[in-house]
């Protein structure tokens, strides 16, 4: 007998972490009143209910039973591609989208079009771990652009360029970032884009969070503008968080129609398709939901204001960076780990926090505070809770 | 300028085959009556009116809205363990269960946590495509377990025997098989599963048709009774074919509670979680719709018996293999590949069926028929669109 063995680039993945983050609320004894959840990126408000009928109706219809387009519902394809064309001030058709199963299901098949096992991807440091692991699992190595908080974690062109080495084929970032919040200058990422297009590097870009930037703020960047940017863009969303529907997982990708068909490959093999009926409800809610997107950015904004107001002072705490969703905040206990102050606070104050480690090692000063989770008044409370602990 | 290369596994993957079996039926002038669509496994008859309503229940509902267990809905893990305790005879708990979004995943899934690229995995040849293509396109080598017609084409000890190489890690098997229809005799799967265990091989079973076996044929196979099967068994299940809900994307995997932990890690990577109201649905139709599926499984009989009908007076046509879903047709014309039959029946015929050669470069002298797509009154019009077909 001899024994089967595992591949060891998954069993030496860590477990996944937000659900060891979500048992330490559980130990949480509630005292200071009901656990704040500012762990997971998960708005903390219901779809809207218009959004949940069109889910019901397209899940108990006839049409979504069968397999569909790999690429996905040409409804959502055609609609998703109106928006982002309306958005960037770009011209983006039905064939430059692909839907996915969410938007890690993006990035993992952006990731795999562009790099096989030995290649190296590009990310920055602090990362989405989930980035990270997705490289890791597939045998890519990973190089890190430093972001450094004195530039609000924005990566610089000279930071890239010292990450190059001559086996990279992409960089991956994110933006607005997870974790740390920091919303990437259009022209910063001008810069980085122009690196890309001198070497030859695909870019790829998670906007997960692009809808939660001010109503003011305009389009995002201009790179879908860029003469040719099918050549070296991947973009990846997520309808999860504007639709609140994570439960029914689905993302989308916007690239050239080339690079379409190579993903649609992939996703024959991950999984045939997306699932169909909320492909059709979303596809129905991109352009009927506009008004209430934009009523949830004012919502976030005010959630923003209140956490700076309770950061301003708390002692010895500090708010390193914050944008759209996330706060990165320096704990003041330097001899502690970010996993066991974000333990201590989860147990003790009922605040669930990612250790800033979680995105990279050097991060065990911080911890990310997924802010947007919780309302103004919430958020509020944080005070409250985090003024008197001690480790 | 440099340009930005893509993955050479990935390009090099032939484009997915399904949709360009059903372009050539757009070509189909209708003239012997409706297209008779045979490519897909896709069952010809709806699901079940409380299964639809279930899945709108669930899909309305708030509380599918927000991300979920990465391994899947405990209800979904429970029911589903209990389903297969009792089919196998077994005892499975939830903890030995992953739902994903469909077999394609599971298998990715369970491939990925058992090899990386370099390793070799061994398949039968024929074999399913997507089993292929999800291998090459991980860069995982692929080694074939030559199937012949003389046996059914049921994989022998000895051809396994043969097609083993040290860097082989597991095998994957389809039972009942597509392409084939060959139902894989509990014993011969018993000492196929003894070879596994001797040389510390993983044994990948994919069962998406187990459903369509014949109602008195019991346990598909004794392996869950095995003492310690957990060691060398990943075996896969299917709820599109079963329940006709594929655009809903569901599927399940069974295993150790070990692997099911190193699957989660993957499975976060690939898509957090899998859709989680059709779970819901899912876990309330399967003890629900027992006797339905009952039911459907005599139906596929007759559609199986129809097509036996049809192929005895066929001249040139010959039956190889049938069972459970698809059949495994030679056809007469000697020096045309399996592509142009196809095609030329897809156009000519109205008869949309997947070429041999999809399946292995070897059969290029089969057309696989997805029999349990069609009625059985639909079934026997093929014999007046194939009896004077010529080329
Ligand atoms: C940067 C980033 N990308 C992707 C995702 C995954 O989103 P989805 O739910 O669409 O898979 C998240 C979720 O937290 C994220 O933060
Ligand atoms: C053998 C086999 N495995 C897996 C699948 C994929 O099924 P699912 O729809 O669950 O992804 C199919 C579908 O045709 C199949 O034939």
């Amino acid at each position: 007998m001899t024994v089967a063995l595992l591949n060891p680039l998954v069993t030496r993945l860590s477990p996944p972490p937000i659900p060891a983050v979500q048992a330490w609320g559980k130990s949480y004894d509630g005292s200071l009143g009901p656990l704040i959840d500012l762990s997971q990126a998960v708005p903390g408000y219901p779809p809207h209910p218009d959004m949940l009928r069109w889910l019901g109706e397209a899940a108990s219809s006839l049409t979504y039973t069968n397999y569909g387009a790999i690429e996905g519902e040409a409804a959502l394809r055609e609609a998703y591609a109106a928006h982002v064309s309306e958005l960037y001030g770009a011209e983006i058709a039905g064939g430059n989208i692909h839907i996915t199963s969410g938007c890690n299901q993006a990035f993992i098949c952006a990731v795999m079009a562009v790099a096989a096992a030995g290649d190296t991807v590009l990310m920055s440091n602090p990362f989405y771990f989930n980035h990270e692991t997705t490289l890791s699992m597939l045998g890519i190595k990973t190089g890190f652009i430093v972001c450094d908080s004195a530039n609000g974690f924005v990566p610089t062109v000279n930071a890239v360029e010292r990450a190059l080495t001559p086996g990279v084929r992409a960089i991956a970032l994110v933006t607005p970032n997870n974790p740390t919040g920091a919303v990437y200058p259009p022209a910063q990422l001008k810069a980085i884009f122009d690196v890309c297009r001198k070497i030859g590097l695909w870019l790829i870009l998670d906007e997960t969070y692009r809808d939660f930037l001010p109503n003011d703020f305009g389009a995002p960047h201009g790179l879908l503008r860029e003469e040719g940017w099918q050549e070296n863009l991947i973009q990846l969303y997520s309808f999860s968080k504007s639709f609140c529907i994570p439960g029914h997982r689905l993302g989308a990708l916007t690239a050239s129609e080339n690079v379409v068909e190579e993903i649609a490959k992939i996703m024959d093999n991950l999984q045939i398709c997306a699932p169909r009926a909320a492909q059709g409800a979303v596809a129905r809610a991109l352009p009927a939901l506009v008004q209430w997107r934009a009523g949830n950015r004012l919502e976030i904004e005010a959630r923003a204001r209140a956490l700076s107001e309770v950061m301003t002072d708390l002692d010895g705490w500090k708010l390193e960076a914050m944008g759209a969703y996330f706060a990165f905040i320096r704990h003041p206990f330097e001899d502690r780990s970010s996993t066991e102050v974000a333990e201590h606070l989860a147990k003790k104050a009922g605040i669930l926090s990612i250790p800033g480690e979680y995105f990279g090692a050097k991060h065990s000063q911080f911890l990310r505070f997924a802010f947007a989770n919780a309302d103004a008044e919430t958020i509020r409370q944080l005070r409250g809770r985090m003024v008197d602990i001690s480790l």
